[in-house]
């Protein structure tokens, strides 16, 4: 099947731009209820996985051992924007596991959140890898290894038990064979896990309502999606949609956006869990794909859609600060019965 | 007729992403060529319409009169990065035109070149619209404007005789009824032109080989084009491939990106112009989908081909500095005859 058009970009009377994708909607027993494109679409889930990839932290021990709240916990599932409150409380957690920032293999990039690098730069400071936005997740991983006495300088590898302790989570939870797992190498240089989108779902779905899974994933996942929504600030920043989705869910909703414009949301409620790919990989069409297909799902209530109204149908402003045009959706569901 | 699937991105074994969109090659007499998906698609050229945006620069006698050289004319047709040579050229055009940086309507942003940002926020200087990548094309609307007399304070208005002008120029160059175009915002503030992508292929054909234009209009896009070959470090900037081609190209090719995945190419020597236009709006994949289009045309020599490599298939290299993708063209023209 090939992708349908999610959301139209317009600029004055055209349609300037349009992107297309995936989109699938499963219940917690694995079953499709609604799909966009191609369900069936083998996608790398990129940082959208990374809820499942913080399940060892917890069940190894090692979140409880070096004393993992909330809002650490939240923070390891993060794409953080790099803000004072994310790097503070990385160094604080590699910290309590007697690690330091310089143990963190994620490489560095310019951090999101614009004060943060312009602050480094009156300083005349370098960025380090604690403004990655991946460095919560190493961080989960790096405390695991050494809770359990494993090597730390290589964590990052496939072959090392860190992964293939990820590799068997995202195996179990996604009801997909760990040897058909296509891996591809992250933006930090950790293995990405490629997968039909619809297990991707189901792996969501699962994290919502875990009543099928055994007694020990049903307290992780449950420490992991409470972790979320007591602590959405963590997961991206200022201004960012996990944040302001989660906070507008009012305890309903965790979700989490990866690279390559995809999407993954659960709902505690109903169990549902939600997967979107954009397949050009632009991620600003992943935001208003992602709420307009929860409105379709009609699992917003209307407050919860005029607090993210900006995010469904965001205005386009130019350097002038004029609004020139505006990412629309534009789709339907298809339901399976 | 649909868009058509142009390049890939991959990751590791798979396909992570796609960008389709539409081709357009046509020669200059406006006979189309060559074409992938619609080549009758809409689109707003954006920035790579600024080359026909400057022939009244030329033609009022701007030029002329404030003695703009190469470089300048080549600014003025330019998304420049704000280097230094940019920022310190748009300013002296400016000066020679009794004019300032305060005249510039173009807004800010933050500039494409990362040490000039780096070095305004160490010294703790505001982004003025200097840096904006428009400044140039700015200041030939305002040195127009000037040497006209006209009001120089809403030049950026569809109204205004510099607009007016310039819709007259797109018109005539892309021979379509300036009633038919549809107007836009651009970016910058000033109107951008929308008009079917085999046509604005038609603007560059012509201004690659002017035989059928005036006389007086043959002058005007001969010295623009001689402008941008001459000195192409004004279009773009370092590691810019609007510059980085236009030196491979050698005298022959001239070429300008527009945002939202638009590029142009005129043929010096084959009188052949192609439009590109990437249906999601992604820039990258609109540079591999420029080489490859030349390359199925057989433009370009073995030399230019190896000197544009890196652009044509480019590598994705993660905040570790590993590869762990490209980009890969993949679509074949279709000949109209």
């Amino acid at each position: 099947m090939d992708s349908m058009q999610l959301v139209q970009v317009t600029r004055g009377s055209i349609i300037e731009s349009a992107h297309r994708g995936h989109i699938a909607v499963v219940d917690s027993k694995g079953e499709l209820l609604f799909y966009a494109g191609n369900p069936e679409k083998i996608v790398f889930a990129r940082s959208s996985m990374k809820p499942i990839q913080a399940i060892p932290v917890v069940e190894t021990g090692a979140a409880d051992r070096f004393k993992l709240d909330d809002a650490d916990l939240s923070l390891c599932c993060a794409s953080h924007s790099g803000e004072v409150m994310h790097t503070g409380r990385v160094h604080s957690i590699l910290g309590r596991a007697g690690l330091e920032a310089s143990h963190l293999q994620c490489g560095t990039h310019i951090p999101h959140w614009p004060d943060s690098y312009i602050q480094l730069m009156k300083e005349g400071k370098e960025v380090t890898p604690l403004y990655n936005n991946c460095s919560g997740k190493h961080t989960g991983m790096l405390v695991t290894a050494k809770h359990l006495h494993e090597s730390v300088e290589d964590y990052y590898e496939l072959s090392h038990p860190v992964q293939q302790r990820i590799l068997s989570a995202v195996s179990e939870m996604t009801n997909y064979p760990a040897e058909k797992i296509e891996i591809g190498i992250d933006g930090c240089g950790v293995p990405v896990h490629g997968l039909p989108l619809k297990n991707i779902a189901f792996a969501y779905a699962r994290m919502a309502n875990p009543h099928l899974l055994s007694d020990d994933r049903k307290l992780s996942v449950r420490r992991i999606t409470k972790s979320l929504i007591a602590a959405p600030e963590m997961v991206g920043g200022t201004e960012r949609f996990c944040t302001d989705f989660m906070k507008a869910g009012n305890g309903r909703f965790f979700g989490k956006a990866g690279a390559e414009g995809v999407y993954c949301i659960g709902d505690l409620e109903t169990g549902i869990g939600i997967a979107i790919k954009i397949e050009d990989g632009n991620g600003r069409a992943v935001y208003p794909a992602a709420v307009e297909t929860l409105k379709q799902l009609n699992l917003l209530s209307s407050q919860q859609l005029e607090e993210l109204k900006g995010y469904c149908q965001p205005k386009l402003v130019n350097a002038r600060k004029e609004s020139v045009g505006e990412l629309i959706p534009d789709f339907q569901l298809i339901p399976v019965h």
